[in-house]
């Protein structure tokens, strides 16, 4: 996509310095500024950069008084900042919601129904009695199973894997190889060793403005839902098993795991590879640090736990200087039993 | 699908008390049953459920008596909750093979052959020389390379990957996104400090009634043949590394990873997010507790072994409780120390 | 494939004992060697399975001398296990790189080139203005985005995903599954307690020789580009935030997560399940254990680090081992109360 600085200017309610007529089509930090590009000025710091730039066009600021020439056009806009972020979300927007029709072959069954708006991409795969809404973007290599509804504006990036009976709302998006709704992890031991299926009839619900991240798998329920309210914001490579319900805003880093049938809160921040296990309770604005294990409920909202077996993470640093130097505190045992 | 009452009363060699010709096609938790669901009542607890339960019919057991009117059909089976499972299962089974047939466009190299009853989805991929047995079901996105042997009554959720010349028995599972067969991770470091690639020419043996979780990785073996044995379950994004051996009837939650050449007994249970070194073996019937890390072999069966380096659990949690109290026992430290 | 033993010694230049009509299709171990199979015999320990082995043929070095009639052809080289390295090395490479050609259905826009002797099978994806170097091997269910550019000699293995304007290099290797260019994990927290999307325009750069695990999710950079340097070998399931770069030859294995825009130098070694926080910097030649958590930059080349939080290895050590001998230190610590 190639806009002109005029249509920039427009879009950012500011002004051109130089030929309006000049076309960009892409976004430049300014010290990496590039012929067809547009970067912005809203740190002094990098005010040199901008009497060097190769790119077409800068962003700055309406009271911006340049020290020498600048070899490229200006947009002036109240805030430069903001002014590249809107563009940022404009761009990215733009990109993410472009494609739409049907490319050939994809496969979509006569029971099924879209709404106005959406991609489906060749080698995409849609079941029977799916409802879809409106400018939703199905990539290639996508599988919708059957009796699955997606609301309006989602995204379901390359290899997304969606199962039977999956409620997904509004504004998701759901990265490239998610699986949503794969059987939930359940055997019942028997007599001689082997394990039987627990059969997993649930689903799983995404509510909206939910995001997924590549690679994430969501188990169905056994019965019932697995959950993910809304505003909740998965990244890659994270577990959540049977039954889970992630709370309202929710954020969970890459390659942590929740266990079957926990209940975690509104708008805790999880970190990376943290492990959680099954059937307790998060309170509401739990934060828990990288690498935590969870083996219990945190009933106490607000609370930042950290460590192996999660504490409070003030408790844990203090425990964990202490561990540091038990060596010297092995020494420091010895010497007093000997002055003994 | 969809079933009257008296169809459900003769599966479970049971009793309908009300109209058998009422259909239902959903299987409800009894505290939240609707129009055309049929839900159960095993614990007492629950009850009060059944007098407002809007479900279309409840399974009951026997000797059951109502306190009050019952708003519902009742079927009455010897053991309510044993004649629900039995219609969870006989459900389960019949949704998950219910497909059947070659859905276009597909793809089979006409030197590969299937038996009965299999389904093979639209872009679902069959490379050559693959034999693959009866009511196997190969969903939307499957790849299966050359050289592949498929058992009986196996299921391929969507977009499983199995590399050339994998061997898969009877009765397995494999969920979507699984990789079967990718090339183990074997670089021979060279003097300028780059890696060359180790060949990966083996291949990877799943037996009957193995279970594969969703996006879990399974490399091939270096040379010879990396082994799940019968009955092991294996949960998502779990790691088994080249020349791996999972024993009979063990279970691997999510998220742990198993390093190259161990071999892992019978009978285990192993956490979510362990991982275990290269190289070693692990004793029949050990369990490894979530987060667990195992860095040398584990000789003795049927110990249950926890912590970050892994220690028999109740040491480790002995150490453990004085971990969280290192500052009390600095301080005292310190007050001997004066005392001195 | 088909190889006579003429045609082996060819290209081992060796030479045979016995038929060089006779025809291998397979690398066997000795001990387990069958006919159509070629093995080797370079320690002396395994010396006894030549005399039994059903193997067709094995390889032995100039030098060597039977001690009992051998029931199979020999060819013999300078050094039998180098002859070997390189016969495994020959055949992966004809397996890998023998597939070429088109086949139906696949997808490539209209505006994409690719060079020579590539392979697209059915049901891969490619976008717009991509350009696809010589002998590269795309496999099924592959997707490829817009604008993205592959070297030379690349094979994709099934099902992995490259997002727009990707730019890999040479000689790559990505694994089934593997997600190139998901978006980044940013979101801005807005006062109500939801979060906005931090739009993701940047992307990923591979150079030359990098291999990337199955299932292992690489993100884009928010702006610019996540780098993977040439040389560097990453395993399965490991995780790439946006902006973080791996230098050169450094090796990380399964499960191990980097975080958002931390660099990690030349010629490291990551081990398995490793987490490293973001926007740190780990120096050159650092080895980091299984496991370990890194909340802080690493600035020392050379060392060794392991534990919960990332200590020199030998400190780890010390303090654990008297982590596991806790109980005793309060005991003596209690003994020591009491006498005074």
């Amino acid at each position: 996509m190639e806009f002109s600085l005029e249509q920039i200017a427009g879009i950012l309610g500011g002004k051109v310095e130089g030929d309006g007529n000049l076309k960009v089509n892409r976004l430049d930090k300014i010290q990496e500024g590039k012929p067809g590009g547009i970067g912005f000025l809203a740190n002094e710091k990098y005010e040199p950069h901008l009497y060097t730039t190769e790119a077409t066009a800068v962003i700055v600021s309406d009271d911006f008084e340049a020290k020498s020439p600048v070899p490229c056009a200006l947009i002036r806009v109240k805030n430069a900042y903001n002014g590249f972020t809107t563009l940022l979300e404009t761009y990215a927007q733009l990109t993410k919601m472009s494609k739409s029709g049907v490319e050939q072959p994809s496969f979509c069954d006569e029971s099924s129904t879209l709404g106005e708006g959406c991609y489906r991409a060749a080698f995409s795969y849609i079941g029977k009695n799916c409802k879809i809404g409106n400018n939703v973007k199905i990539h290639a290599q996508v599988s919708i199973g059957d009796d699955v509804t997606i609301g309006d504006n989602c995204i379901l990036y390359f290899g997304v894997k969606v199962k039977n009976g999956s409620r997904i709302g509004n504004n998701c998006e759901i990265h490239s190889g998610a699986v949503i709704g794969s059987d939930g992890f359940g055997f019942a031991p028997q007599d001689d060793g082997s394990y039987r299926n627990i059969p997993q009839i649930g689903n799983v619900i995404l509510e909206d403005n939910v995001s997924i991240g590549a690679n994430t798998t969501i188990d169905c329920a056994t019965m019932g839902s697995t959950v993910i309210r809304k505003g909740a914001k998965i990244d890659n490579l994270v577990q959540i098993a049977h039954n889970v319900e992630i709370g309202e805003n929710t954020v969970i880093a890459s390659q942590a795991g929740i266990s079957g049938s926990t209940v975690i809160g509104k708008n805790c921040v999880i970190a990376g590879q943290v492990g959680i296990v099954g059937h307790i309770k998060i309170a509401d604005n739990t934060t828990i640090g990288a690498k935590t294990g969870i083996t219990k409920s945190i009933l106490k909202p607000g609370q930042t736990i950290f460590g192996y077996m999660g504490m409070e993470i003030k408790d844990f640093l203090k425990s964990y200087s202490i561990f540091k130097n038990l060596p010297q505190v092995q020494d420091k045992l010895k010497e007093l039993e000997k002055k003994l």
